[in-house]
């Protein structure tokens, strides 16, 4: 681990896991349209939603996404690592009041520091997002060297 | 354009290009950890931040990222598109203050209402977030086929 207890590329290995989940809130999804510019009133207004093939409000696809990169940047591989590629596909609508797993595991650890991950959102058993990350993560040898050079 | 003024894939040709604008404040990071749980510190504190090699905070990478589906969702392809799959490349560092343009630019009109989308992010000249969306949009042939049905 590093000095911010995040993970160095000797500790990661393939199948290793982490996750957290979130429900989402119809002021979580006001939130991300007030960040995002993203005032679709599909995410906003329950009249409009209902009319439409979704038959109510759905949560933007990129908060979901949002909670990969939370797991990604905390825990697995954690605070020092970062971000390169994130490939997204949305398979299924989130609503307000679900509960959304991101979980994220390593799938291989490459040279140079980089590791590409599984990244998945789940609503109960729905996957409503999968998906592949690329990090790129720091070496403990490395720092090693560095500190008897 | 569809009933909400989305365009319909029979508006749609490779060349057409949409943007929107936006200065991501510390108000918006702060938000934007809120929402997605990622309260890295490299987001959050001045302090700490100073002491990585971004030499201060800097904006979650989804965070400009979700300006980009704003557009697809807002402008180009519009009110009416479905999102289908998202590739981020995230090439250079966000910091509050900075003004992110999102620009989605359509690369290919496919079959079955499939439209591929080049997808930027930019702070003056320098690109920081690299990509490619999917989309599907509607059809006014199918839909007049419809009424006609």
């Amino acid at each position: 681990m590093n000095e911010l207890n995040g993970y160095d590329i000797e500790d990661l290995a393939p199948g290793m896991s982490a996750s957290m989940s979130k429900e989402i809130s119809h002021a979580d999804i006001v939130k991300f349209a007030e960040v995002s510019g993203d005032v679709n009133p599909v995410h906003l207004d329950e009249d409009y939603a209902a009319t439409t093939p979704f038959g109510g409000r759905i949560a933007h696809g990129m908060l979901s996404a949002s909670l990969i990169s939370a797991v990604v940047a905390n825990r697995l591989p954690g605070p020092g690592t970062v971000y390169l590629d994130q490939k997204l596909t949305f398979r299924a609508p989130v609503r307000p009041g679900d509960i959304v797993e991101a979980v994220v595991t390593v799938r291989e650890v490459q040279d140079k520091g980089r590791v590409v991950l599984e990244t998945e959102c789940r609503v109960g058993d729905t996957i409503v997002v999968s998906g592949e990350g690329l990090v790129k993560v720091g070496s403990l040898a490395r720092r090693q060297g560095k500190a008897r050079a």
